[in-house]
């Protein structure tokens, strides 16, 4: 079984002028990350917001698909939540995974800038990584709003490079992001 | 400059129990799709729906984000959704491609399922087609709801391999997975 997670992160993240802020919980975010999660075999999802109503709408959003009307209209989401969790803080999601592998899992933190202050991983590098890991855990960070605070990205034990597209445009959204993260990492061709 | 076109389908569809139907719009997933194309490079998105006031609906969602305070507020979403035009069919979309470049484009159909009636293309395989096409058109085709109709299918030049994770699990949103597709087709690694 898988012992990479991903963590969904709301806080800290950039603004749009780059100030360190908290990000408002997106619904759809946690579906979309989570069906993919699953897809791709992560062992676990963590919504991080250290704001106490934004974990109490997160939980709702569990619910809604894990049990009642949605699970009813579409039981496949249901097993896509089930793979998740909130937490206050990537500190604690940090704890948690050390508490159940007995080491703290290695965090990798993802950004889409090009301007990074540090030495980046290349995908198909993590990529060999993660698959000679054996057992060992893993915790891969994406940041909502304008990405990750520099404080996250310089914490991390690998930074990722960011995904290129063609040309200079490069405004993926953090689902679309994940989505292709997961694929390159961990996708079978 | 790029002749490869997305299509993001609302009608031919599948409905839950395989039957053809019509989908709703999702907000989301136009900008989302909009914002993917742009960041690979395609030279257009198709959102298409029969449904005149659906069809009217995302003519606002565009306008939002090219003009006003959607534009102000994110201008880099209102370059993506400078590449999307609405269309009331598939047939029409061909046609209006058609018209551009001299030739109908060669079609691509996406689907999820893995018990497909016909043969598939390896992403391999349609890269490198893509890559040789030299000015002549393609349109990918993505369908909402629970995937495009057999139809549509059958009347592609090329039916796309379904992305595989790992394991049975594969329910992907349609954001997640026009993500993934342009990656693979037009990433750069």
């Amino acid at each position: 079984m898988s012992t990479v997670y991903a963590a969904l992160v709301h806080h800290p993240v950039r603004d749009r002028d780059g100030q360190t802020a908290t990000a408002a919980v997106t619904n759809i975010d946690v579906h979309d990350i989570a069906r993919s999660s699953h897809t791709y075999g992560l062992r676990g999802l963590f919504v991080v917001t250290p704001i106490d109503a934004q974990r109490a709408l997160v939980e709702r959003i569990f619910a809604h698909w894990r049990e009642g009307a949605g699970k009813r209209r579409m039981p496949h989401r249901s097993e896509a939540l089930a793979i998740c969790q909130h937490a206050p803080s990537l500190a604690e999601v940090q704890a948690r995974i050390a508490a159940e592998h007995g080491c703290a899992p290695r965090l990798v933190a993802t950004a889409a800038r090009s301007n990074l202050a540090r030495e980046v991983s290349s995908f198909e590098a993590l990529r060999l990584q993660l698959a000679a890991a054996d057992g060992a855990p893993w915790l891969i960070v994406f940041g909502t709003g304008h990405g990750l605070a520099d404080e996250v990205l310089n914490a991390a034990d690998v930074l990722l490079e960011p995904i290129r597209g063609r040309g200079d445009y490069n405004h993926l959204s953090v689902r679309a992001a994940a989505a292709i993260v997961f694929d390159r990492l961990f996708g079978v061709r």
